[in-house]
């Protein structure tokens, strides 16, 4: 049977973090969908279908690597798509009591998937979306945070504008 | 391409929150190695031959759990077997700490493993060998924390000595 | 001397975590005051009068144990109904931190009085009123999560709309 | 070479934990720049200004301390006042890894700036503007919390009310 | 009926931190029990009669606290002596992993007994026995840090040797 | 006046983690002592005199920095030196606390000296001398986590015995 992995996330936008932890994921099961979770409460500085593209952008070579959107209960997609098992990047000691509570009442929705935890390597440890956003808001490099082909379009939409008329 | 995953660990004894990985492991990979890792600093209570066996015992219903005892580097193992992830469970923010080194080494050392982090169930957050040991010591009652088959014969090699003649 | 605990929160709503929290103090002190702190910058799911009516149902059969709610400082509370301890239920690092804090401002404002830490069992340890409201917003199931008496309530107000009229 | 240090932080208002804080890094440089940060995001109790004017009586006995505000990305700031080193103070394991991860993008942006880690004294560890803010809401005493000279006046501004015409 | 908490612990030696703790634990039970619990494996500075000897001498104004030595479960002390609370100083964070782990398994052994977290003051916060015998064995000042009835005796146990004959 | 930094620790033996938290300390401060503390309890596998000439040998290119082994406590060598700041490296949660202790406790013994904590750069952040230890045992490659200078001496102390005649 085909092992089908969930990599949930608000990836608002995708950094080189995220798509270390996809790329591991790809080689551990047959397939693993990028999920974009619709957070209606949260401000985003992308749609979901522009973060969706991004990461379809930057996971262009994974052959195994699929991307959707979804505004509902993670272990509901779970089913609709045959997954057993969710893969999430650990950090730091925050994310995990987070992500330790997240598993645990997911276990409980749906007692046969596993929720999987993967560690970045070691330089993308510190990296989050929120540290690409307040970096890119004042003009600083993001050049490393973020995966090459999508460094223009994450800048310019982040960045501070820039060649605005003197009128304004 | 089978996927092999070891299960590397002290088991002085195997508990509840071991067994609990190991199955979800066994789900998760074509084929797990519970892997007895020898330490010759630490004074164990079963040797590694008792320990691999009872793991055996514990372990028989699941078809694709093999059980090995090695006394060298993890990665050196991995690579004569050719397994290609390392499947660790977390408990605890000390535990994850620990782990999260041991982690982030064993990728510099073998660059194409990952290791993989699942969680036990609630229950089993809190167990560990240590905690067997302390509360067999004094003749508590620990079958809730150690497999059913395996019960009587931790509690004869741990707890405290009984029915010995009154001269001694 | 009646020795009365208060235990604060914003129970927004009840769960079952809560509610073995203040089972387990109501065996520890004479009096326990349950009491619903009104935080008038967060947004609530439940009015302050709801969660205390809520309160009241799901602690029914505890005959030493009262529910208020309160807008104002915690010790000025506890001098006005002459407690001398807040209960607080732990449940993993992060609260841990944020607890110590205030017990630690608390113990300046108010000198006499203690902050006392219970655990939750195991199998609540991972459960809060948010999680049962991501789970409940998209229909999962939070049977496990609140008092039985309650979760056809919580479940109304808490659950996506259903059965409307195909005109909305 | 003089060596400079910045200090920088919201001070919305200064507590005598960050006082401490400066003290210690007054001796340990030349100059240090204590720098209100300004988040557009945050809604704030003090302007920023108002801030800065607070510190500045706060270190009034303090001649290598200086006060400034500032709207951009921490590392632009240093390379301006050619300053190399960035003071923090610890706390607790969550304020730890938050600033790990700043000091870690900070690092990536200005190789040659430092980030250093000083630990309040032990009465100030759990100490912060938010708490300060919490306890005065409700005319709490404030007073072993912020800075002498400046206790009439954060106390005026977050306090209640008081003294209000009937009329009101 | 009279409620009994048992303090358990090695106090080798009882620093402040612990008086502390035992003087709060005696304001909210009627009677509390300094327990010194033998672990036969750890090397100890004093004996268990001298800790439990030096426990009386800085417990003397306190009525309702008694001292004891055991070496057993704590579940089978509790039930000997009826007491139904186990009470425990928090003071950071791997404390507290370890504590919750011990009060689960407590929980499982002795359902109706309940472990309480208190917390020191934040000048004890950091303060344990291994501190005091660090700073002790290079005759460091540890006036601060145990009770000064007890003072004398604990430094000329721990500390250098002095006042040696020339010949030595 | 000149500031001198000492930077303690067992150094058994120096890695390249250690080696940045130096590099950085000596950027800070005018003069920069590296400690080798003697503890006699714990086994080492370099003795003092040879960690201190590794120190020497792997920071030969920074003329501000020093060598030297000390058995005692530490406040009184930052005394007789007329240090002023004690130098550590933080590199995860459970550092952070044994090291906040041990800030605490040597601001109560010397209240004019402070703890300043350096980050190292991530890919040394979970780098120590026992995994070291650990690697080389088996004779895994520790080449990227020792000085360049001293990978051979390491190996060969540490690392498996090799070349052994046949008759052994």
């Amino acid at each position: 049977m085909k092992k089908i992995a969930i990599c949930p996330g608000s990836f608002d936008p995708i950094t080189n973090g995220h798509l270390d932890i996809i790329k591991r994921a790809s080689t551990l099961f047959d397939k693993v969908i990028v999920l974009v979770v619709i957070n209606p409460v949260k401000t985003a500085a992308f749609t979901p279908q522009e973060r969706a593209e991004m990461i379809s952008v930057a996971t262009e070579g994974m052959p195994n690597v699929e991307v959707d959107t979804y505004n509902g209960l993670l272990v509901d997609y779970l089913r609709q798509v045959g997954a057993t098992a969710i893969v999430k990047g650990l950090r730091a000691v925050s994310d995990f009591e987070y992500e330790f509570q997240m598993a645990l009442t997911n276990k409980m929705l749906l007692p046969y998937a596993e929720t999987v935890f993967l560690t970045t390597s070691a330089q993308n440890m510190y990296l989050s979306s929120s540290i690409v956003k307040q970096v890119a808001q004042f003009g600083g490099d993001i050049s490393e945070f973020v995966p090459r082909r999508l460094h223009k379009r994450i800048k310019e939409r982040l960045g501070p504008r820039q060649g605005l008329p003197a009128g304004e």
